[in-house]
């Protein structure tokens, strides 16, 4: 069975959908009562400043946004503050990833499943996190941890395994700090610079001490989250890897 | 052999960086005389209205503004026009593409060769698409003519193999219509809307009968062009496919 994009019309890539149950995770079940699917934009829940407390109560508030007008639009990120961003990303997500090693042109394909959950303004690795930078806790707009584990074709009996700490700080309205407990190029902690774009694209960029990375990850459906990443030497000269992971809500979990 | 980003150091990944030739394509040869990997902006060349007199000029442009100072800077996209964004992209690549199917979390890859020309003022095909859409050709700002020839590894004994003569219009100064004589999805020509982001990409919306495809098109140094696109079903309610094509500039052609 052969699904190539280039050369097959719409009418066959199209068959593939009659034989999912409307269900299935990768398209948006806009008429679901959960507010993780309302299209309405959330109202900034934290200032510049930044106020911790407010991180769970606008997930309430898209649930009393939501009405049958506007869910029957078809669904769009553009718009999308950086908080809405956040919590979106919370869930089980099937991730499928496949990097192009630049030089050699080849092909690494990854399979992983990935846990996305908000942390307590008390976690203890929140808090050496924000003392390692230097930031004030009380001033974080959001925390969430990730942990991921998974397989590469190139090797499927070693396990890909980990999970690290993020907390967003804001700058302005749409670009701030964010800082990681474990970078995704090494080991150690690292501050990465976001910008959250019109389109809804949230762009990092982190710079490691021999790698630069640059990341956009953004909702193509509300179940359906993109990740396009570059890593760079540190002068951004030259690139080593790209990638492109989509993410797929898991809603068994 | 294996070089996953996640759990490598940069150390290692860096490793890939000196077995290579420091004028491997994938890197800028940032010192070089040719204008292409010139970081200086290119102004506009074109306006509005659009003159299409003016598509060769600003390569000339291009080496009069290089300097030393800039070229020792880290070379951003940031700013770019999209005229500049049609010059750069004129020339023969080698493209890796991993397509992503999403029901099924298959892997598709791709390899192909790809060339891109600029097309005369007087190109039969050029001026049949103008007239097939109604737009005038003098008011065209850049017309490029791209073929391509690959295999994919789900079927190694197809030969892929097509040809598109795109055409682009200004609606305002970063942002307008893109005309194609054949479509990525269907054999049937198409009228994209494009826009020109700050950070240098450019995304183009094409709706096609049952589908629509969603592309975001960007240099990550002179020599490297990222393309990742979504084909989603007509009303964007769910998403088919996500590839992710990495484009590596071919000097020996």
């Amino acid at each position: 069975m052969r699904h190539s994009v280039l050369i097959l019309s719409p009418s066959v890539l199209l068959l593939l959908l009659d034989v999912l149950p409307s269900s299935h995770a990768f398209l948006p079940s806009s008429l679901s009562g959960s507010a993780l699917f309302a299209p309405s934009r959330l109202s900034s829940s934290c200032s510049t400043a930044g106020a911790r407390k407010s991180w769970s109560s606008s997930r309430n508030l898209a649930l009393r946004m939501e009405s049958p007008v506007e869910e029957a639009k078809a669904w769009t990120a553009a718009g999308m503050s950086v908080e809405e961003f956040f919590e979106r990303s919370v869930g089980s997500w099937r991730s499928l990833r496949s990097s192009h090693n630049i030089a050699f042109a080849q092909l690494e394909e990854v399979n992983s499943d990935i846990d996305i959950t908000q942390v307590a303004a008390d976690d203890s690795e929140f808090l050496d996190i924000c003392k390692t930078y230097n930031f004030e806790p009380e001033k974080a707009c959001s925390s969430i941890r990730m942990s991921w584990e998974g397989s590469s074709d190139w090797d499927e009996n070693e396990v890909i395994k980990g999970s690290t700490v993020l907390v967003l700080y804001k700058d302005e309205e749409r670009k701030g700090k964010l800082l990681r407990s474990v970078g995704y190029t090494e080991t150690i902690p690292a501050v990465g610079e976001w910008t959250m774009q019109e389109d809804g694209t949230f762009v990092l960029h982190t710079f490691y001490d021999r790698a630069a990375a640059e990341e956009r990850i953004w909702f193509a459906t509300p179940d359906l989250r993109m990740r396009c990443s570059i890593i760079k030497t540190q002068h951004g000269k030259g690139v080593l890897t790209a990638s492109l992971s989509t993410e797929v809500r898991d809603k068994s979990k």
